[in-house]
């Protein structure tokens, strides 16, 4: 986790874990707040880990029935102790939050257990990647009380996104009546598990890479429901892979009017010097912004740039290490808590199945 | 037409006559291309006539119902003769070509005026407001063998768009899968006519700004046809014109499997020193292409800015006076030879077909 470039860019396809380096938001003291991660499938469970650890959560256990994977965990988090179950961290009566990155389809099941097991669950994105997942686990989160919380990263683990909702709540854009994102990732085969390239495991592109979208979409727009109006994946240059989709895009209309369009894929060129060149623009009636998040492409190349323009303002932020990543602290006091400040579990589940019905119903292009 | 900014933001709102700065593509002595002016309705008239002149086209009458404008026309182009009719113009055996930028829904009758008494038509976008009126040009087109070509400025009028278009000929970033285009614009109430928020003459904001976006994205993805797969429009802000459009989205499928999708508005706010952050993102297997087309925001500021990254190449190309307008020139030589090098007729038609269907299929939102 030291040494990446500010464009998150590693030379061992590693860009999972964003490192505070400026503002941290801690929130209790050593010991308050105690939590595990189980399945380690995807490098996320990086990224998910130090953001609780930096806002002051204590990781205790791990469990991967990898011993490589756990190896590789346990050293960049030497503290940590390997464990050989899941349940083995369920029993630890001071673990409040168990985490994972298990293979997409595996997630939600997952999930129910540490739930049944009295534990809130945070689950790297897609969270499920079929609806019956998700009724099981909405029941499941009912019926035991617990949190089935989701590791959006791209706007979680996104200083310049962060700021953007706070801009958009102080009005400076007007109401906002569209979002678009773009989200291209860089494919970087060798790195890959043969699940990645299966639509059964992965969830399909839209249902994967798409739930960020949705997710910010619902936040930007501030919308307490939606609907999706049309869908499209394809796999247009990567047909070794036949149950692979290279690329993606949706239109939602949110229940409050505002608009929402995103692409997705997995075409990044190798001379970028990011993993993706994300954006998102969030149209207002008084203005827009828009997020360069990872690199600011043809510019300065920094990350975390925002753009801001309006009826008086036009202005450029570059907010790397200067906002943070308020998200985990905000977690951690919604599970000792029990409330919903980081994230309501109705948003969670309704980002959920809206990824997984604009994914089903996608047309698939022929090309 | 002098002393613009090089964002082409006037302080009396007309920007729609892009000078060449630098590059010129004569293509005609003096007098050997006569063309006239009639219906002056829309700004767009001076940028049409311009990119005549300035590929060696002799600018002969003009006619317009008002005085005052066919005045205000004469003081920018001095030399030119105003007749009191269309027929005046068309008596004339040495004019080749009539360029009309009429309200909306009459340049389809004016353009089959033109072409029956013998002149080629060349027409601000959007060319039709309805099916009809484009089924009886092609009509016309075909009977009389006169192009109806049109003025699709967003690419012809943009020097980072014409060498986009040749970065994709040469391959640069691999095959074509998929073309966005954001078409913000500044509304500017005051300057505007009254059939300006009246969607039965402007024809609805799909068809009328859409149609740039539609001709781009046919012109990137090499594409012979395509279908729109679904569009949306809203009047989020302007309540106060109960007909207007200030929203409009489209969702679009080539022939060859290119997915398009564009987005357009009215919300350019006051602070953008330009009348429009317009984009294109022309996404490819083996790289990407983004023009800031008017604006670099946060950046320089120029336009004709052009991004490109592929797999060895990341390069930043700022194309103001740099590349010129090769489109007047060879819409001269095609009128003069009877080719079809500029545009083609059928692409013309397809585009304005695209247009209207998605306008007339769109789901317009509550919002």
């Amino acid at each position: 986790m030291n040494g990446e470039k500010t464009t998150n860019q590693r030379a061992d396809g590693l860009n999972y874990a964003p490192k505070s380096e400026g503002v941290r938001h801690v929130v209790c003291r050593p010991g308050e707040f105690v939590f595990s991660a189980a399945y380690l499938d995807h490098g996320h469970i990086y990224g998910m880990a130090t953001g609780l650890i930096e806002a002051g959560g204590e990781l205790r256990h791990i469990y991967d029935p990898s011993e490589n994977r756990a190896a590789a965990f346990k050293e960049k988090f030497p503290k940590v102790r390997v464990v050989s179950s899941l349940d083995e961290m369920l029993a630890d009566s001071e673990v409040k939050l168990v985490v994972s990155a298990a293979v997409n389809n595996r997630r939600g099941a997952i999930g129910v257990r540490v739930m049944r097991g009295g534990k809130d669950f945070f689950c790297d994105k897609p969270l499920f990647t079929s609806l019956d997942q998700v009724e099981v686990a909405r029941r499941t989160a009912r019926e035991t009380g617990r949190k089935y919380m989701g590791y959006f990263s791209e706007r979680l683990h996104s200083e310049c996104a962060v700021r953007a909702g706070e801009l958009v709540r102080e009005g400076r854009i007007g109401r906002v009546v569209q979002v678009i994102g773009l989200g291209p990732h860089r494919i970087n085969i060798p790195s890959r598990p043969d699940w990645f390239f299966d639509r059964d495991c992965f969830g399909g592109i839209i249902c994967d890479l798409g739930s960020h979208q949705i997710e910010q979409f619902l936040f930007f727009a501030g919308a307490g429901n939606a609907r999706v109006a049309s869908s499209r994946v394809a796999n247009y240059a990567h047909k070794q892979y036949p149950k692979f989709q290279d690329f993606g895009e949706a239109n939602l209309l949110a229940d409050n009017g505002v608009a929402g369009y995103f692409r997705l894929d997995w075409f990044t060129p190798n001379a970028l010097e990011a993993w993706g060149d994300g954006r998102t623009f969030i149209l207002g009636t008084e203005g827009y912004i828009e997020l360069r998040k990872y690199i600011d492409v043809g510019g300065t190349g920094e990350p975390d740039t925002l753009l801001l323009v309006n009826g008086t303002e036009n202005e450029r932020m570059n907010l790397h290490g200067k906002v943070g990543y308020p998200f985990f602290g905000e977690l951690i006091l919604d599970c000792l808590n029990r409330t919903e400040n980081a994230m309501t579990q109705e948003h969670v589940f309704l980002t959920s199945e809206l990824a997984i019905r604009a994914q089903d119903m996608a047309e698939m292009v022929e090309g």
